[in-house]
């Protein structure tokens, strides 16, 4: 067992999009867990768009504010190697809230164990993670769609939204996807058999291609995204219509907010609804969202891609290239291999 | 009986404000009712902001544009003075859609019966009426108050928001209110006892005053006004904050749509929810609604006031001022007396 930890601390925080030199490889002691703890070595650490809001020190954000010198925080999929809380044995497979490190010393009650002959460990990253379980309630619960509704999905690709895409196609919708690369433009139609495409970094209309690709209206978007692209949908919106707002990633590394025009009167006309959420609202229902996902997973109506970076020191370049639209499929970076 | 019947139709359709010469009285004969008809002198006309968007010829509006040439819409109290169904007879006061106009034909079934002992019969177009009804289901249903909350009204004074910051109150509600005279602030704050309340048409920086205003933040905002308002409002709302989308008066006579900061980011922070309504989409509980509100009423809970111009001819002089804000109260038009 090696016995130094490299971690990857905040340096400076970023003023809109972050540089590779607002995070610090330092290198620690191997920590020891105490009685009740586990010590983990990490496999996959998961990269989340929500991160960046973590690393300004905005007074009124939804998670607390990384301080600076302190571990970036992330969930992760990681091995036991000593156990000191007899619920956890070495060699099995966990996840949670671990940080950007290789190692880390949680209690048995911040793990969740993972099963490793449902799918690939990776998955509890995404599919069965965090994405996924924000895809499951926040389409269900918020969109609740119905057979033959016309559900646009912006970040379609996104670890988020290729569950949404897969779920409204399990529901019976009619699912129009916006992604940001012709690569993942043809992965949403050919494999993920949405029933519409296109690319919101080359259409030149996005109004026209809503108004194209959506000729029944829109009664639900899912918005990953934000900006000219949901400007476009929520013209479009049917009576009744759901607006369920998960992320806003073309605004997160914007220096200063960006404005847009006012769309009020339309929720007025259409009678609709725009929601936030935060996957922690749902908390309590974790488990009944993963066994509904396992089970769709279990059928083959799941599918999935990863774009996964090798090694901790690879980790602030492939955030950075996350927020600029640059992965396919769910950001990860292997950390080590079981 | 008069033989001429006078009626405001529409001339021109209005780019931004309306102007007087957007209006055309005309004098047409006396109609008469068919079997099952009922021929109406009106007594009291209302003017409500939501004319406004009837008077363009957008595709995409909720209410049915008006013609050139067509007598105005709009609700009104009437008495009868003809009457071939036998549900109505001579002298009843009614209520129903009857235009602009000093005489209607209606059928029975576009009647309400109006019942003078409960109130004077032109709260049957305020309180009792359509922008009761609006405070009623959009505060109850989509904003659900709980004790103890701060509620922000916009528009407060207006025909709606007078009723909203009432039924606030009565149920625990910190009510502060947003109105735009110096007058009717002291009507909210004295008379209708609203916790606390400011001009937005003096107040030199609204984020401030929201600030000074609401400690506490804000739990529902109940809009009718859009705008610079709502955005310093939504910068403070709560978590699980409901904002009510009632209308946008601020919005409806601009040429060109306006801009404003992007702000769906909040409403992920805040898990926080937007929705618009239509009070057409309560219909089948309207006697519900009048049913409380009548309760209230003799229970002296609820207060008006009225803004009552005099003869057809000043209709659309008086329509315009309400869209200026100049009217105090509900703006009613007095067409003749019982």
């Amino acid at each position: 067992m090696a016995a130094v930890n490299r971690q990857i601390t905040l340096a400076s925080r970023p003023l809109g999009l972050p540089k590779i030199s607002d995070f610090q490889l330092v290198y620690t002691a191997l920590p020891s867990p105490a009685a009740g703890g586990v010590l983990v070595r990490t496999l996959y650490l998961s990269l989340d768009p929500s991160m960046r809001g973590q690393m300004n020190d905005t007074e009124k954000s939804y998670a607390r504010p990384v301080a600076i010198g302190e571990v970036m925080p992330g969930g992760a999929v990681a091995v036991v190697v000593q156990s000191e809380d007899p619920g956890f044995r070495i060699g099995q497979v966990v996840e949670g809230m671990l940080g950007w490190q290789e190692y880390a010393v949680a209690s048995g009650s911040e793990l969740r164990n993972v099963d490793p002959d449902l799918a690939p460990i990776s998955t509890a990253l995404g599919v069965f993670g965090m994405p996924g379980l924000a895809a499951y309630f926040g389409l269900l619960e918020l969109g609740a769609p119905r057979d033959g509704e016309t559900v646009v999905v912006s970040g379609a690709a996104g670890a988020v939204g290729m569950v949404v895409g897969q779920i409204a196609k399990i529901k019976g919708c009619r699912v129009v996807g916006v992604a940001g690369s012709d690569a993942e433009i043809s992965w949403l139609h050919d494999e993920l058999g949405l029933d519409a495409v296109f690319n919101d970094r080359t259409a030149v209309d996005f109004e026209l291609a809503i108004e194209e690709l959506c000729p029944a209206g829109v009664d639900l978007y899912f918005d990953n995204v934000g900006g000219a692209i949901s400007d476009a949908v929520i013209r479009h919106i049917n009576t009744r219509a759901r607006i369920v707002v998960c992320g806003q990633s073309s605004q997160d590394n914007l220096e200063s907010p960006e404005q847009g025009p006012r769309w009020l009167t339309r929720l007025i006309i259409r009678q609709a609804r725009a929601e936030g959420f935060l996957i922690s609202g749902y908390a309590e229902r974790f488990s009944e969202g993963r066994e509904q996902l396992a089970k769709w997973w279990m059928q083959g109506k799941l599918r999935y891609r990863e774009d996964v970076a090798q090694g901790i020191e690879a980790a602030p370049q492939a955030f950075i290239g996350m927020l600029l639209g640059n992965n396919q499929g769910k950001q990860l970076v292997q950390l080590s291999v079981p």
